[in-house]
Order: C-alpha cells, then structure tokens, then sequence
C-alpha cells in the first residue's frame, strides 16, 4: 500500500538523524528496511524495525517532536504526510487500528492509570 | 453521523454504571448528553461531556476495561462496536484522526518520555 500512490521514499545511512527533538512533525514513516532508534535523552525508546511506525505522535496533533529518531544501520523509511495519511485511513481502515493499537500499547505502558478506559 | 446508520443509543441514570474495571471492551462509546467519570482505584481520571468519547482502548486491542465509567448524571450514550468503527473511520477519516488526537494527548500526558516521538 505503500508505493503504489506515490508515497515518497528517503533513505538513510548508519547514525543518520531523521528528525530531533522539538522539530516540526508534519510526517510519519514507516520502515521499509533497517532499523531506527527513538531517542530522548540519550536513552532509546524504541526500536522500530521493518514493517513498524514512528513518528505518528506529532503528525496527529500538529506538536513539536518529543524524541529524535536516528538510523541505526542503513534504512528506507516511507514518509507519510497528513494528507496521504487521511487518505491510507480511509482506503485502510485497518490500517488507522494499527495505529492505534500502537499508541494502546503506549498508553497502557504508563506507569499511572490515567487514561486506559 | 451516529444516528443515521443505525447506531444503537443507551440511556443511563446518574450513578448508573456504564463498565467496570475488567470487563470485556467490546465496543467505546460517544456522549451524547449528560457526563461519564472514568474512575479507577476510586479515583476520577476523566470527565466525560456531550461529544467526549471513552472506552476506546479496549475496543481497539480488544483488551479488557482498564477503568470503570459511571455516568455522574441522566445520560445517554451511542454504543459503537468494531464493525461500526471500521465503517465510520472508512466513511469519516476525520473520525479516526479525533480518536487518535485523543489517544495522543493521553500519552504526552505519561510522567516518563516513553513513546512520544
């Protein structure tokens, strides 16, 4: 689903930062090969193989990036903006569930239970 | 848009218990009017008004209640199961991004940085 609608490919090399920390978010990137890692403070948060999502926090709500994301081996990233996004939703339903199972799984893992109804 | 495809609506009195914690979460729900608290471990982690939607989380990764919801006044409530959410994030994308920008204030709001990239 991916590159039949011309979503936009980018690649990158080992260590390569794809975005820091309080950068504009106006994308979200899936991988296509490779690996990333979510920094925040010089700790990783995740690790984000082929298939997995990141990015998608300030794309949904148009805020400053809260963690840098880097390549940690050569990577092909798809980049998804809002509109392309509305448009996956739409044609995918399944895939907007993906999504949000993920920020489920984000949410469950906080240490408190606010929020988790 | 949730009364034209035959959405079923539920009418609860204030105290009125909607779930409880560990339940099944088969379906979420969107105030219609009256308000919902979202309680857990005694405590309100959420109010609920007219537009306001809760119990979301267990619908998506089909998990079970994480909270309990009381309606705190005469309230009525439409009662949306999977299949009805595929179809309105189909038809309405914009439905799937106000659920996910939900989602998305739930996890900023973590005491920790964990997955907010």
């Amino acid at each position: 689903m991916l590159t039949r609608r011309g979503i936009p490919l980018r690649t990158f090399a080992a260590g390569e930062r794809i975005f820091l920390e309080e950068d504009a978010g106006n994308a979200m990137y899936v991988v296509r090969s490779g690996a990333v890692d979510v920094i925040s403070f010089g700790k990783v948060l995740e690790h984000v193989g082929p298939g997995g999502v990141f990015g998608e926090m300030a794309l949904i709500d148009d805020s400053p990036r809260a963690a840098a994301a880097l390549a940690s081996q050569p990577t092909e990233v798809a980049v998804i903006d809002k509109t392309a996004f509305l448009a996956l939703i739409a044609e995918e339903p399944e895939f907007a569930l993906q999504i949000m199972k993920l920020m489920a799984e984000r949410v469950r893992r906080k240490p408190s239970g606010v929020g988790e109804a």
